[in-house]
């Protein structure tokens, strides 16, 4: 298997994400994985040479352009042919490598996918998902957070059924739970989106749906995957992000505030890293993008080397458990109107 | 002026309520309030006979019927005639008390609001709005957060305009900044439904609208009032409540993980204590229902004495401040499509 790696791509760019592929390399369960390098030719020839043993895995594509964050997705895709982004997925497409991990413009990714390796046969609109924590040790499943505002039921439909194919093919859970975000547990609740969406996945044989959840209960570990329009699970996403900050602020504050909290603070201090490093988007990977012709990782933009390693761990699995077949096979197989 | 204060409405009711109740009369800034209270007969008498010497600042009206957070809220609000809250709003109707104030069920309270009390004219939705502490010692409106789902892009026009006259004629903020919801600070970011509403609301010149807000930024004190669908307030509003118990939650767990952090938890424990107050709703009274013929304020359900009191102080506030004529002439006076 090959994995095609964006090496420009992040604010740490190239370093983490060279980082982050030796890591990979080494790896004992990774073996039979090859890596194809797309990024400045002196920063690989760099890498290479020091990594003299792992020449045989690796294949180096020098490339002269990088697509920056601030730039106009669309426009910088279309126009920086000899980018790494636009090189890795050309190459995807070309069938050259199975699967694409980057850590750069979302909306650039979002961009190549679509008009690169393009809409799987039969599936409506793709959907960016995200791998969250829940306090009951497990994970689960954001689907989607950003990648399809305005959806119809069919979008969400699909949704459920590609998260689903995700979490057993990838995170190995079996028969996943399946909820649908809206504003009240009961079946009546929700917007006439979610209202017709709830009914239909509730006749959905294959899908273990158990009905409506609250945005509050995203990390309860009560269903591994979480359908919503992308608008709503940006929303719900962002919302916690930025809770999580404001929280750990004003207690970090209040910690400094005396003499007596402030020893407290120090004490307490290993505490606070646990909590940090259970919420560690780094942990649990990147952001799969599910419904094009090939595996396409979203690595977090701040990834460091252990961010970008599991990024590429997510990668061996989803190629090694085939989900772009198991995708196309579930899509195809069942009758979805939009 | 009278405030009609449904007595059963919450977890804690009757106690709770009339703890609240006393708090408000013996306050010195209301003296020129009084209360009609709607509630069972024997709680209503202990509490006047315990009070005498707030006895011409009360009046007492028996009912014989609760609505309770298990009862579907429409059939529960037509069919119980004497039940504390139907006749509290039915007072307001006659223009014999301003405001009604409860902690019972959001559903009832809607129904009752728009049944009874009837939108405001021109208003096309009214909207249910809750305050929020920020990060800078203010706070935000986010406003609706649950009344309407399947918003048009007028109703969020409406969302800016009351959400406005309410922190300046009841917060006491000069020129709210106004910020709008979406996936995205730029412009062209959003759904079919911001985007339309970022346009229009950029035209407004009586609005200071300062672009899209992400969801992140609801606490960070950036703008005062954040007008989004209430489908999507509620997923913001849930979502960062569902972060504030995760992340504590774990920091609780973790610090009782080791006598090291046992014993720095013990220490800290003032600086949580802090936090949660900082963050705690009671300080910032209850959610406003803004653009019906009447006061209308939804305490938390599980309300204490001093989050009822702070409720009350609110409806004191929103009635001296003739927040309903306000809003009745400043929609009057803006055309606006749906």
């Amino acid at each position: 298997m090959k994995i095609a790696v964006d090496v420009m791509g992040g604010d740490h760019a190239p370093e983490a994400i060279l980082g982050g592929c030796k890591q990979f390399l080494e790896a004992e369960s990774f073996r039979d994985a090859e890596l194809v390098l797309f990024g400045e030719e002196s920063a690989l020839r760099t890498f290479a040479g020091e990594n003299a043993a792992l020449a045989n895995r690796i294949r180096l594509v020098p490339t002269t352009e990088v697509i920056g964050f601030d730039e106009s997705p669309t426009a910088a895709y279309k126009k920086k042919k000899d980018s790494s982004l636009v090189r890795a997925f050309e190459t995807v497409k070309a069938g050259e490598a199975d699967c694409v991990v980057s850590a750069g413009s979302t909306g650039a990714l979002l961009t190549g996918a679509t008009l690169t390796l393009r809409r799987q046969k039969g599936v409506k609109s793709p959907a960016l998902a995200t791998l969250l924590p829940t306090v009951t040790g497990g994970c689960v499943l954001l689907c989607d957070c950003g990648a399809n505002t305005d959806c119809k039921p069919g979008y969400l439909q699909q949704f459920a059924v590609m998260g689903k194919a995700y979490m057993e093919r990838v995170a190995g859970v079996e028969n996943p739970r399946v909820a649908l975000l809206s504003n009240g547990t009961e079946a009546e609740k929700g917007n006439a989106l979610t209202k017709e969406v709830h009914e239909r996945l509730s006749q959905m044989e294959d899908i273990n749906f158990i009905g409506n959840a609250e945005a509050r209960e995203l990390m309860s570990g009560n269903f591994e995957v979480l359908v919503c329009d992308g608008f709503d699970g940006n929303v719900l996403l962002k919302g916690f992000e930025g809770a999580a900050k404001v929280i750990l602020g004003l207690l970090k504050e209040a910690m400094y505030g005396s003499l007596r909290t402030k020893i407290g603070g120090l004490i307490a201090k290993p505490a606070f890293s646990v909590v940090k490093k259970k919420m560690d988007y780094k942990e649990y990977g990147g952001a799969p993008l599910l419904g094009v012709n090939g595996g396409v990782i979203k690595a977090h933009g701040s990834s460091d080397a252990k961010a970008i390693y599991n990024a590429l761990r997510q990668a061996y699995t989803w190629v090694d458990g085939n989900l772009v077949s198991v995708i196309g096979e579930t899509i195809g197989s069942i009758q979805i109107e939009d």
